[in-house]
Protein backbone atom coordinates (compact mmCIF):
# COMPACT_ATOMS: atom_id res chain seq x y z
CA UNK A 1 0.00 0.00 0.00
CA UNK A 2 2.74 2.08 1.07
CA UNK A 3 4.76 1.36 -2.41
CA UNK A 4 1.49 1.96 -4.37
CA UNK A 5 1.43 5.32 -2.29
CA UNK A 6 4.83 6.74 -3.30
CA UNK A 7 4.03 5.82 -6.87
CA UNK A 8 1.27 7.77 -6.93
CA UNK A 9 2.87 10.96 -5.33
CA UNK A 10 5.65 10.34 -7.99
CA UNK A 11 2.55 10.73 -10.37
CA UNK A 12 1.46 13.75 -9.27
CA UNK A 13 4.71 15.38 -9.40
CA UNK A 14 5.01 14.22 -13.00
CA UNK A 15 1.76 15.51 -13.82
CA UNK A 16 2.18 18.71 -12.28
CA UNK A 17 5.40 19.31 -14.30
CA UNK A 18 2.98 18.10 -17.09
CA UNK A 19 0.50 21.24 -16.56
CA UNK A 20 3.45 23.52 -16.44
CA UNK A 21 4.68 22.64 -19.83
CA UNK A 22 1.07 23.58 -20.95
CA UNK A 23 1.13 26.89 -19.22
CA UNK A 24 4.69 27.99 -20.31
CA UNK A 25 2.94 27.07 -23.84
CA UNK A 26 0.17 29.35 -23.21
CA UNK A 27 2.31 32.14 -22.45
CA UNK A 28 4.98 31.72 -25.11
CA UNK A 29 2.37 31.64 -27.78
CA UNK A 30 0.23 34.85 -26.59
CA UNK A 31 3.98 36.34 -26.81
CA UNK A 32 3.89 35.05 -30.34
CA UNK A 33 0.70 35.75 -30.93
CA UNK A 34 2.11 39.96 -29.94
CA UNK A 35 4.82 39.89 -31.50
CA UNK A 36 3.44 38.82 -35.08
CA UNK A 37 -0.11 39.95 -34.16
CA UNK A 38 -1.70 36.94 -35.32
CA UNK A 39 -5.10 36.13 -34.57
CA UNK A 40 -4.74 32.30 -34.93
CA UNK A 41 -2.37 32.31 -32.46
CA UNK A 42 -4.36 34.19 -30.15
CA UNK A 43 -7.07 31.32 -30.74
CA UNK A 44 -4.38 28.42 -29.96
CA UNK A 45 -3.96 30.06 -26.48
CA UNK A 46 -7.72 29.94 -25.55
CA UNK A 47 -7.66 25.74 -26.81
CA UNK A 48 -4.37 25.75 -24.38
CA UNK A 49 -6.30 27.31 -21.71
CA UNK A 50 -8.80 24.32 -21.99
CA UNK A 51 -6.70 21.69 -21.52
CA UNK A 52 -5.13 23.27 -18.58
CA UNK A 53 -8.20 24.06 -16.99
CA UNK A 54 -8.87 20.19 -17.25
CA UNK A 55 -5.63 19.15 -16.25
CA UNK A 56 -6.20 21.21 -13.34
CA UNK A 57 -9.08 19.53 -11.95
CA UNK A 58 -7.59 15.95 -12.78
CA UNK A 59 -4.45 16.94 -10.51
CA UNK A 60 -7.10 17.93 -8.08
CA UNK A 61 -8.63 14.44 -7.85
CA UNK A 62 -5.24 13.21 -7.97
CA UNK A 63 -4.57 14.60 -4.72
CA UNK A 64 -7.72 14.01 -3.29
CA UNK A 65 -7.61 10.36 -4.00
CA UNK A 66 -4.00 10.30 -2.30
CA UNK A 67 -5.05 12.47 1.14
CA UNK A 68 -8.06 9.74 0.88
CA UNK A 69 -5.83 6.60 0.39
CA UNK A 70 -4.34 6.29 3.98
CA UNK A 71 -2.62 8.97 6.50
CA UNK A 72 0.19 10.25 4.57
CA UNK A 73 2.95 11.25 6.56
CA UNK A 74 3.28 15.00 7.63
CA UNK A 75 6.07 15.35 4.71
CA UNK A 76 3.73 13.79 2.20
CA UNK A 77 0.95 16.31 2.99
CA UNK A 78 3.06 19.02 3.07
CA UNK A 79 3.91 17.51 -0.48
CA UNK A 80 0.67 17.15 -1.68
CA UNK A 81 -1.05 20.27 -0.49
CA UNK A 82 1.96 22.07 -2.56
CA UNK A 83 0.81 20.41 -5.43
CA UNK A 84 -2.59 21.59 -4.79
CA UNK A 85 -1.51 25.45 -4.59
CA UNK A 86 1.09 24.62 -7.64
CA UNK A 87 -1.58 23.43 -9.81
CA UNK A 88 -3.72 26.45 -8.94
CA UNK A 89 -1.02 29.01 -9.85
CA UNK A 90 -0.30 26.84 -12.69
CA UNK A 91 -4.22 27.45 -13.58
CA UNK A 92 -3.56 31.17 -13.01
CA UNK A 93 -0.76 31.75 -15.53
CA UNK A 94 -2.75 29.85 -18.10
CA UNK A 95 -5.31 32.67 -17.13
CA UNK A 96 -2.80 35.56 -17.80
CA UNK A 97 -1.70 34.29 -21.28
CA UNK A 98 -5.43 34.20 -22.18
CA UNK A 99 -5.56 38.65 -20.77
CA UNK A 100 -2.40 38.76 -22.94
CA UNK A 101 -4.26 37.43 -25.91
CA UNK A 102 -7.06 39.64 -25.29
CA UNK A 103 -5.49 42.35 -25.11
CA UNK A 104 -3.56 41.28 -28.66
CA UNK A 105 -7.36 40.89 -30.40
CA UNK A 106 -7.64 44.57 -29.13
CA UNK A 107 -4.30 45.44 -31.11
CA UNK A 108 -4.58 43.79 -34.08
CA UNK A 109 -6.66 45.93 -35.86
CA UNK A 110 -4.97 49.19 -35.28
CA UNK A 111 -1.69 50.47 -36.71
CA UNK A 112 1.34 48.99 -36.23
CA UNK A 113 3.82 50.78 -34.15
CA UNK A 114 7.18 50.86 -32.77
CA UNK A 115 6.82 51.25 -28.71
CA UNK A 116 9.91 51.64 -26.06
CA UNK A 117 8.68 48.29 -24.58
CA UNK A 118 10.63 44.42 -24.58
CA UNK A 119 7.35 42.41 -24.18
CA UNK A 120 9.64 39.52 -25.43
CA UNK A 121 11.87 39.39 -23.11
CA UNK A 122 10.24 40.11 -19.64
CA UNK A 123 8.04 37.13 -21.00
CA UNK A 124 11.04 35.15 -20.76
CA UNK A 125 12.15 35.87 -18.11
CA UNK A 126 9.09 35.11 -16.58
CA UNK A 127 8.96 31.68 -18.36
CA UNK A 128 12.44 31.30 -16.95
CA UNK A 129 11.11 31.91 -13.70
CA UNK A 130 8.42 29.41 -14.31
CA UNK A 131 10.35 26.57 -15.15
CA UNK A 132 13.35 26.83 -12.25
CA UNK A 133 10.27 27.24 -9.94
CA UNK A 134 9.21 23.83 -11.07
CA UNK A 135 12.50 21.92 -11.49
CA UNK A 136 12.80 23.20 -7.35
CA UNK A 137 9.66 21.50 -7.02
CA UNK A 138 10.92 18.22 -8.62
CA UNK A 139 14.54 18.62 -7.16
CA UNK A 140 13.03 19.42 -3.76
CA UNK A 141 15.76 22.28 -3.79
CA UNK A 142 14.70 24.79 -1.49
CA UNK A 143 17.67 26.96 -2.38
CA UNK A 144 16.78 26.89 -6.01
CA UNK A 145 13.30 28.43 -5.13
CA UNK A 146 15.01 30.26 -3.00
CA UNK A 147 16.64 32.31 -6.54
CA UNK A 148 13.27 32.62 -8.15
CA UNK A 149 12.14 34.83 -5.20
CA UNK A 150 15.22 37.26 -6.22
CA UNK A 151 14.30 37.19 -9.97
CA UNK A 152 11.12 38.34 -9.07
CA UNK A 153 12.37 41.90 -8.58
CA UNK A 154 13.66 41.83 -12.02
CA UNK A 155 10.60 41.68 -13.54
CA UNK A 156 9.01 43.98 -11.39
CA UNK A 157 11.96 46.60 -12.42
CA UNK A 158 11.07 46.08 -16.07
CA UNK A 159 7.32 46.30 -15.03
CA UNK A 160 7.82 50.06 -13.38
CA UNK A 161 9.72 51.04 -16.10
CA UNK A 162 7.71 50.27 -18.82
CA UNK A 163 4.81 51.74 -16.81
CA UNK A 164 7.06 55.39 -17.38
CA UNK A 165 8.00 54.73 -20.81
CA UNK A 166 4.00 54.08 -21.94
CA UNK A 167 2.64 56.41 -19.54
CA UNK A 168 5.44 59.37 -21.70
CA UNK A 169 4.05 57.46 -25.34
CA UNK A 170 0.36 58.09 -24.52
CA UNK A 171 0.97 61.63 -23.35
CA UNK A 172 3.55 62.69 -26.29
CA UNK A 173 2.21 60.45 -29.38
CA UNK A 174 -1.49 60.32 -28.80
CA UNK A 175 -2.05 58.47 -31.50
CA UNK A 176 0.17 55.21 -30.48
CA UNK A 177 -1.94 56.04 -26.57
CA UNK A 178 -3.91 52.71 -27.38
CA UNK A 179 -0.86 50.69 -28.62
CA UNK A 180 0.67 51.89 -25.61
CA UNK A 181 -1.46 51.08 -23.31
CA UNK A 182 -2.33 47.24 -24.66
CA UNK A 183 1.41 46.95 -24.17
CA UNK A 184 1.62 48.15 -20.57
CA UNK A 185 -0.86 46.07 -19.18
CA UNK A 186 0.67 43.19 -21.44
CA UNK A 187 3.42 43.92 -19.19
CA UNK A 188 1.35 43.83 -16.17
CA UNK A 189 0.13 40.55 -17.08
CA UNK A 190 3.85 38.84 -16.89
CA UNK A 191 4.21 40.59 -14.12
CA UNK A 192 1.45 38.20 -12.74
CA UNK A 193 2.92 35.71 -14.21
CA UNK A 194 6.23 36.31 -12.88
CA UNK A 195 4.30 36.45 -9.35
CA UNK A 196 2.74 32.91 -9.76
CA UNK A 197 6.33 31.85 -10.27
CA UNK A 198 7.33 32.81 -7.05
CA UNK A 199 4.21 31.71 -5.40
CA UNK A 200 4.95 28.16 -6.62
CA UNK A 201 8.65 29.00 -5.12
CA UNK A 202 7.32 30.19 -1.85
CA UNK A 203 5.23 25.99 -2.05
CA UNK A 204 8.34 24.71 -2.34
CA UNK A 205 10.48 26.36 0.42
CA UNK A 206 7.35 25.82 2.57
CA UNK A 207 7.14 22.21 1.58
CA UNK A 208 10.93 21.00 1.45
CA UNK A 209 11.88 22.79 4.63
CA UNK A 210 8.34 21.88 6.50
CA UNK A 211 10.00 18.12 5.80
CA UNK A 212 12.21 18.79 8.85
CA UNK A 213 9.23 19.46 10.95
CA UNK A 214 7.77 17.03 13.04
CA UNK A 215 4.57 15.11 12.70
CA UNK A 216 1.70 16.85 14.60
CA UNK A 217 -1.29 14.81 15.05
CA UNK A 218 -3.19 17.03 17.42
CA UNK A 219 -4.74 20.53 17.25
CA UNK A 220 -2.61 23.19 17.89
CA UNK A 221 -2.46 25.38 21.30
CA UNK A 222 -4.60 28.10 21.51
CA UNK B 1 -12.00 11.33 18.28
CA UNK B 2 -14.42 12.20 15.32
CA UNK B 3 -16.22 15.31 17.43
CA UNK B 4 -13.05 16.73 17.98
CA UNK B 5 -12.40 16.88 14.25
CA UNK B 6 -15.68 17.82 13.34
CA UNK B 7 -14.97 20.99 15.71
CA UNK B 8 -11.89 21.87 14.30
CA UNK B 9 -13.82 22.03 11.26
CA UNK B 10 -15.80 24.15 12.23
CA UNK B 11 -13.01 26.40 13.47
CA UNK B 12 -11.43 26.32 10.26
CA UNK B 13 -14.84 27.85 8.98
CA UNK B 14 -14.92 30.59 11.81
CA UNK B 15 -11.14 31.65 11.05
CA UNK B 16 -11.81 31.18 7.46
CA UNK B 17 -14.47 34.11 7.82
CA UNK B 18 -12.41 36.26 9.92
CA UNK B 19 -9.32 36.08 7.19
CA UNK B 20 -12.48 37.40 5.15
CA UNK B 21 -12.89 40.13 7.42
CA UNK B 22 -9.30 41.33 7.24
CA UNK B 23 -9.50 40.97 3.73
CA UNK B 24 -12.91 43.04 2.87
CA UNK B 25 -10.96 45.55 5.66
CA UNK B 26 -8.08 45.97 3.45
CA UNK B 27 -9.94 46.17 0.50
CA UNK B 28 -12.14 49.21 2.00
CA UNK B 29 -9.30 50.93 3.49
CA UNK B 30 -7.36 51.03 0.17
CA UNK B 31 -10.24 53.05 -1.28
CA UNK B 32 -10.62 55.35 1.35
CA UNK B 33 -7.15 55.77 0.53
CA UNK B 34 -8.02 56.62 -2.74
CA UNK B 35 -10.87 58.53 -2.26
CA UNK B 36 -8.75 60.96 0.14
CA UNK B 37 -5.67 60.76 -0.96
CA UNK B 38 -4.51 59.72 2.61
CA UNK B 39 -1.13 57.95 3.13
CA UNK B 40 -1.50 57.10 6.78
CA UNK B 41 -4.53 55.03 5.43
CA UNK B 42 -2.40 53.75 2.76
CA UNK B 43 0.24 52.99 6.13
CA UNK B 44 -2.78 51.14 7.42
CA UNK B 45 -3.16 48.54 4.31
CA UNK B 46 0.45 47.36 4.31
CA UNK B 47 -0.06 46.45 8.29
CA UNK B 48 -3.31 44.58 7.56
CA UNK B 49 -1.44 42.99 4.67
CA UNK B 50 1.16 41.62 7.07
CA UNK B 51 -1.94 39.86 9.78
CA UNK B 52 -4.04 38.76 6.54
CA UNK B 53 -0.22 36.77 5.86
CA UNK B 54 -0.19 35.35 8.72
CA UNK B 55 -3.40 34.69 9.72
CA UNK B 56 -3.03 32.38 6.11
CA UNK B 57 -0.07 30.60 7.85
CA UNK B 58 -2.36 29.52 10.50
CA UNK B 59 -4.92 28.66 8.36
CA UNK B 60 -2.65 26.98 6.39
CA UNK B 61 -1.64 24.62 9.50
CA UNK B 62 -4.59 23.98 11.23
CA UNK B 63 -6.05 22.50 7.64
CA UNK B 64 -2.58 20.12 7.57
CA UNK B 65 -3.41 19.27 11.42
CA UNK B 66 -6.72 17.77 10.17
CA UNK B 67 -5.55 16.23 7.41
CA UNK B 68 -2.99 14.05 9.58
CA UNK B 69 -5.52 14.15 12.36
CA UNK B 70 -7.31 10.75 10.89
CA UNK B 71 -8.59 9.22 7.74
CA UNK B 72 -11.50 12.31 6.88
CA UNK B 73 -14.22 11.46 4.37
CA UNK B 74 -14.61 12.41 0.87
CA UNK B 75 -16.70 14.85 1.70
CA UNK B 76 -14.69 16.77 4.61
CA UNK B 77 -11.55 16.50 2.59
CA UNK B 78 -12.96 18.21 -0.27
CA UNK B 79 -14.26 20.71 2.63
CA UNK B 80 -10.14 21.35 4.01
CA UNK B 81 -9.54 21.43 0.66
CA UNK B 82 -11.87 24.35 -0.58
CA UNK B 83 -10.63 25.83 2.93
CA UNK B 84 -6.72 26.24 1.86
CA UNK B 85 -8.09 27.57 -1.70
CA UNK B 86 -10.51 29.84 -0.43
CA UNK B 87 -7.66 31.27 2.07
CA UNK B 88 -4.96 31.52 -0.66
CA UNK B 89 -7.67 33.77 -2.55
CA UNK B 90 -8.76 35.93 0.95
CA UNK B 91 -4.23 36.38 0.96
CA UNK B 92 -4.51 37.52 -2.63
CA UNK B 93 -7.12 39.96 -1.88
CA UNK B 94 -4.64 41.52 0.52
CA UNK B 95 -1.91 41.61 -2.07
CA UNK B 96 -4.67 43.26 -4.53
CA UNK B 97 -5.61 46.24 -1.62
CA UNK B 98 -1.65 46.60 -1.30
CA UNK B 99 -1.16 47.29 -5.13
CA UNK B 100 -4.22 49.75 -4.90
CA UNK B 101 -2.54 51.67 -2.44
CA UNK B 102 1.23 51.67 -4.30
CA UNK B 103 -0.70 52.94 -6.84
CA UNK B 104 -2.31 55.65 -4.24
CA UNK B 105 0.93 56.63 -3.08
CA UNK B 106 2.01 57.39 -6.84
CA UNK B 107 -1.19 59.72 -6.65
CA UNK B 108 -1.07 61.50 -3.68
CA UNK B 109 1.99 63.97 -4.65
CA UNK B 110 0.21 64.77 -7.96
CA UNK B 111 -2.99 67.31 -8.75
CA UNK B 112 -6.20 66.37 -8.11
CA UNK B 113 -8.34 65.81 -10.42
CA UNK B 114 -11.78 64.74 -11.44
CA UNK B 115 -11.94 61.73 -13.50
CA UNK B 116 -15.03 59.62 -15.12
CA UNK B 117 -13.98 56.91 -13.45
CA UNK B 118 -16.37 55.53 -10.18
CA UNK B 119 -13.78 53.35 -8.40
CA UNK B 120 -15.18 53.08 -4.79
CA UNK B 121 -18.63 51.64 -6.59
CA UNK B 122 -16.83 49.01 -8.68
CA UNK B 123 -14.93 48.29 -5.38
CA UNK B 124 -18.57 47.82 -3.02
CA UNK B 125 -19.09 45.50 -5.63
CA UNK B 126 -16.09 43.23 -5.42
CA UNK B 127 -16.74 43.80 -1.58
CA UNK B 128 -20.18 42.39 -2.02
CA UNK B 129 -18.76 39.77 -4.17
CA UNK B 130 -16.48 38.41 -1.33
CA UNK B 131 -19.06 38.73 1.32
CA UNK B 132 -21.42 36.64 -0.50
CA UNK B 133 -19.12 33.64 -1.22
CA UNK B 134 -17.57 33.75 2.22
CA UNK B 135 -21.72 33.34 3.41
CA UNK B 136 -21.80 30.47 0.55
CA UNK B 137 -19.24 28.89 2.22
CA UNK B 138 -20.29 29.04 5.53
CA UNK B 139 -24.08 28.15 4.45
CA UNK B 140 -22.60 25.27 2.28
CA UNK B 141 -24.98 26.92 -0.48
CA UNK B 142 -24.10 26.53 -4.34
CA UNK B 143 -27.22 28.81 -5.57
CA UNK B 144 -25.51 31.32 -3.27
CA UNK B 145 -22.25 30.63 -4.96
CA UNK B 146 -23.58 30.49 -8.07
CA UNK B 147 -25.07 34.26 -8.23
CA UNK B 148 -21.28 35.37 -7.27
CA UNK B 149 -20.19 33.84 -10.43
CA UNK B 150 -22.89 35.72 -12.69
CA UNK B 151 -22.24 39.22 -10.66
CA UNK B 152 -18.34 39.08 -11.68
CA UNK B 153 -19.57 40.35 -15.26
CA UNK B 154 -20.86 42.99 -13.75
CA UNK B 155 -17.37 44.21 -12.23
CA UNK B 156 -16.06 43.48 -15.86
CA UNK B 157 -17.92 45.76 -18.01
CA UNK B 158 -17.05 48.90 -15.29
CA UNK B 159 -13.93 47.48 -15.68
CA UNK B 160 -13.93 47.60 -19.59
CA UNK B 161 -15.90 50.87 -20.03
CA UNK B 162 -12.79 52.06 -17.29
CA UNK B 163 -10.38 51.00 -19.89
CA UNK B 164 -12.53 53.40 -22.65
CA UNK B 165 -12.69 56.16 -20.57
CA UNK B 166 -9.78 56.38 -19.22
CA UNK B 167 -7.77 56.29 -22.66
CA UNK B 168 -9.76 59.03 -23.77
CA UNK B 169 -8.77 60.85 -21.18
CA UNK B 170 -4.68 60.36 -21.58
CA UNK B 171 -5.35 61.27 -24.88
CA UNK B 172 -7.41 64.46 -24.32
CA UNK B 173 -5.82 65.80 -21.21
CA UNK B 174 -2.31 64.62 -20.88
CA UNK B 175 -1.88 66.92 -17.51
CA UNK B 176 -4.12 63.98 -16.24
CA UNK B 177 -2.94 61.44 -18.06
CA UNK B 178 -0.98 60.06 -14.99
CA UNK B 179 -4.38 60.03 -12.76
CA UNK B 180 -6.25 58.51 -15.81
CA UNK B 181 -3.31 55.45 -15.98
CA UNK B 182 -3.47 55.17 -11.74
CA UNK B 183 -6.90 55.01 -11.79
CA UNK B 184 -7.60 52.56 -14.66
CA UNK B 185 -4.64 50.11 -13.08
CA UNK B 186 -6.31 50.27 -9.39
CA UNK B 187 -9.78 49.41 -11.64
CA UNK B 188 -7.96 46.53 -12.72
CA UNK B 189 -7.16 45.66 -9.57
CA UNK B 190 -10.89 45.76 -8.60
CA UNK B 191 -11.44 43.80 -11.19
CA UNK B 192 -8.53 40.86 -9.97
CA UNK B 193 -10.55 41.29 -6.58
CA UNK B 194 -13.70 40.30 -8.16
CA UNK B 195 -12.02 37.20 -10.18
CA UNK B 196 -10.62 36.02 -6.97
CA UNK B 197 -14.65 36.32 -5.31
CA UNK B 198 -15.17 33.99 -7.92
CA UNK B 199 -12.64 31.30 -7.17
CA UNK B 200 -14.23 31.39 -3.70
CA UNK B 201 -17.51 30.82 -4.91
CA UNK B 202 -15.77 28.01 -7.63
CA UNK B 203 -14.55 26.08 -4.19
CA UNK B 204 -17.47 26.24 -2.63
CA UNK B 205 -19.41 25.06 -5.48
CA UNK B 206 -16.90 21.95 -5.70
CA UNK B 207 -17.48 21.12 -2.14
CA UNK B 208 -20.93 21.50 -1.78
CA UNK B 209 -21.62 19.24 -5.08
CA UNK B 210 -18.78 16.91 -4.37
CA UNK B 211 -20.38 16.15 -1.09
CA UNK B 212 -22.53 13.74 -3.15
CA UNK B 213 -20.04 11.86 -4.47
CA UNK B 214 -19.51 8.36 -3.68
CA UNK B 215 -15.88 8.41 -1.89
CA UNK B 216 -13.37 6.99 -3.29
CA UNK B 217 -10.07 5.26 -1.66
CA UNK B 218 -8.60 4.19 -5.09
CA UNK B 219 -6.40 5.83 -7.59
CA UNK B 220 -8.52 7.10 -10.24
CA UNK B 221 -8.41 4.67 -13.49
CA UNK B 222 -6.07 5.78 -16.23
Amino acid sequence: MRDRFHEALEELKQRLLAMGGLAEYAVERSIEAYSKLDLALCRSVFTAEESINRTQREIDELALDLLAMQQPMAVDLRLILAAIKINADLERIGDQAVNIVERVRDLCPLKACELPIDIPHMASLAVEMIHQALDAFIRADAELAQQVLSRDNDVDELHDEAFDHMLKEMIERPDAARQALDSLLIARNIERIADHATNIAEDVIFWVRGADVRHRFGLPQR
